[in-house]
């Protein structure tokens, strides 16, 4: 299956949202908009291989096939392949909780790779949960698991939350 | 500037380094002849668009510019591609401590994302260097800057050194 | 309740397990010979007032309060507090999985700090439990709550894993 | 050298900080008058015997020496010690950056512990440095030597900054 194939199959799109419309609908409205194919999702997780699958409140799921555009020069998949899905879930599920008026940028985040990513480990899923949800900062943290529930990746991250227009750090 | 212009005028190339190819050389070889063109470098470079720059004992840098493929929803630069090019750098200096013999792998990294990369930022530059060598853990630091020296993401991250043919971890 | 009391009441007292001892019972029995009183604990833990509540395979929790001993000049409890019990959750889960002859050391730990913790937060409890047990690598993740259930600190550590006899790293 | 001979040398002593104090003077004041005996430092400093020893803007030393009250049961001096001294280390240095009216708090750090700390060590230094210094983040990192140069641990930690009356995260 390839990459044009499940993002046709799932109807999902990629672009950018405008940011007043995030400001209108709220974190969960928007991710639920980009899981259904309203909205536009991320370029970048179209050049990736992968998805969204699960969008609730506090939770997200991306699911993804890395193939060989995504390889290091000694034969597994790189990193930042595991690196860019699990932002992508560490930072979305943050988004889950949003209110209206809300931004949000990811400060920091870390992660653990427990396994070497073979190129053919198949599908693979990243959830991501928030573990806690502050005024102004939220952290939350994710797992990378193949089809078997073998864990590859896990990780925290940071994100700072703002009112929308006030984007300087 | 695109993408196969920049990879076409370093002269690199993408492809897979034969692992006896880095037992017999050791890293610092085979960093350099990636650099030079002589062997391939990371598939997953080509598609972030990025390549190496510099070569040293202990000292990386990769350059890129992080095109629309590479946007998030929100219309900045996805986290991933700063942690993808961090990674790279983070791991080849460690790399280029390896003697023959030795291979390793990353077992996790941390970084701190310090100002958005907006899409028009140019060529970024990213140098990692090795901070602390040891037998078996290997750890190192990495800083990604823009074409003004503004400081875009910091991070450090930890590698596991081990003889090649012993890739169970 | 003192510190001392606390200590005396669990029967559980500090100093140093002898490696060899390490090596012959593995580290399950060793962390509940701690808990029961018959090995000693950290000199470390007493001097920050927190001591063993529970062990089991891949799995422990510490409990303790911060005094005024521990504070930073701010006035609430120093980060540091924190970081020591998380860290003694995180490595003692992985303690709980090395068969006799194992070793293992800390090699990075992250935390985040979500609540500041106060003088007055009575009792905590953090509990540390294993992601990922590698052949030489194993990582773990812990949570640090108030008696409300309130969190206060959540992160992730790795340890590297040896034979004893080998501490080089 | 004991701990109390060290601090009466310094002309340290331990105690909290008004916050108004702090927000009148800014943080860089502050800093120098804990370091030269006008203002209390941490009771947790004392608790883990070290001390403030370098202060300017934007950089911090402390230096110290720990104890058998520091030990882990294995022998070694515990990863807290080096965790606090470090997150000391990584927060004050942001702390020197902060104008009157702003107060700071941690929001994370992760440390690489890079050597064993035996008992026989003797006295430690660790500088602090901040990277990256916004208007409500900012972010630094430390570095753990001992007096022959050799580096036991280095980390990075991100502050949250705020106008002081407004501590809700």
């Amino acid at each position: 299956m390839t990459e044009e194939t499940n993002h046709r199959a799932t109807g999902q799109f990629t672009g950018v949202v405008p940011l007043d419309l995030v400001a209108r609908e709220g974190g969960l409205s928007v991710m639920q908009g980009i899981l259904d194919g309203r909205l536009p999702g991320a370029a970048m997780a179209k050049t990736l291989n992968f998805w969204l699958t699960a969008v609730e409140e506090g939770r997200i799921v991306f699911s993804g096939t890395p193939t060989a555009d995504h390889l290091n020069p000694l034969g597994t998949i790189h990193g930042g392949w595991a690196a860019t899905i699990m932002d992508s879930a560490l930072a979305c599920a943050v988004m889950t909780l949003l209110a209206p008026g809300e931004g949000y940028t990811t400060v920091e985040f870390k992660l653990n790779l427990t396994r070497p990513i073979m190129p053919d480990r198949g599908e693979l899923a990243c959830e991501g949960r928030v573990v806690h949800r502050g005024k102004t900062i939220a952290t939350s943290e994710a797992y990378l698991r193949d089809g078997a529930g073998k864990l590859l990746a896990h990780g925290t991250e940071t994100c700072a939350i703002f009112p929308i227009g006030n984007l300087k750090r």
